[in-house]
């Protein structure tokens, strides 16, 4: 997950799952996102989350994806945030973001395989609407 | 969400929830996506889901994102079945996905921002790391 900087974060609100994009950096184990207040920090904070990154390498055409079953806490000791400076954390919406975010992780999963050519999805009925003569 | 076809499914697993990639097209006022069996599937079928879709115009720098709370159901019917046809619905994944799984929005949420130079984010702690002299 270093290799990207944009993850999704799920939530559940009531018993919906909510997912939101956050920026994150790697910190050790962990991730860390900047928020500003508001119900996703508070539902984040208050139960578990989800943390999904995924990523395609043009070059070679593997796709990965990472999903998290994680914990967040926010990360309030003075030590603690100063050492947040170092990851260099920009998020990329610019309204106020005061609390840092430490995600971390109960369980990763993942996997990794070849894009497909879509001619495999392919039928010959795939064809028709283009064929009619309307 | 018609711009872009990966969006992310969240599900409800237990009380924790739980982020996939998918692969979808826009069908009306519906997203559709393939599925193979599995939990993923189930759990979208038995309970509520949310599914977000992102992007950023590189040209105006402007990012947006998009999250629906809603409810999936497979599709079964032959006549709907066919008119997926026309969806041109080609997962990157080439795993079995014989299910058809419609996702119908109960609410729908979105917001559009510019994305803030990073220069917005830095302090001068920022440099310390490298103006240190060890």
């Amino acid at each position: 997950m270093r290799s990207v900087s944009i993850g999704r974060l799920a939530v559940v609100v009531g018993d919906h799952p909510e997912v939101f994009p956050i920026n994150y950096a790697v910190d050790g184990g962990t991730l860390v996102f900047r928020s500003g207040p508001g119900s996703k920090l508070d539902t984040a904070l208050t139960g578990p989350v989800g943390v999904e990154a995924d990523g395609v390498d043009p070059e070679t055409g593997t796709a990965w994806s990472v999903m998290m079953r994680a914990t967040a806490m926010t990360i309030s000791s003075p030590d603690e945030l100063l050492g947040t400076v170092a990851l260099r954390l920009f998020p990329w919406h610019p309204g106020p973001k005061e609390h840092f975010v430490r995600v971390v992780p109960d369980d990763v999963s993942g996997r990794m395989f070849t894009v497909v050519d879509p001619a495999v999805w392919w039928t010959p009925l795939n064809a028709t609407r283009q064929a009619s003569p309307e």
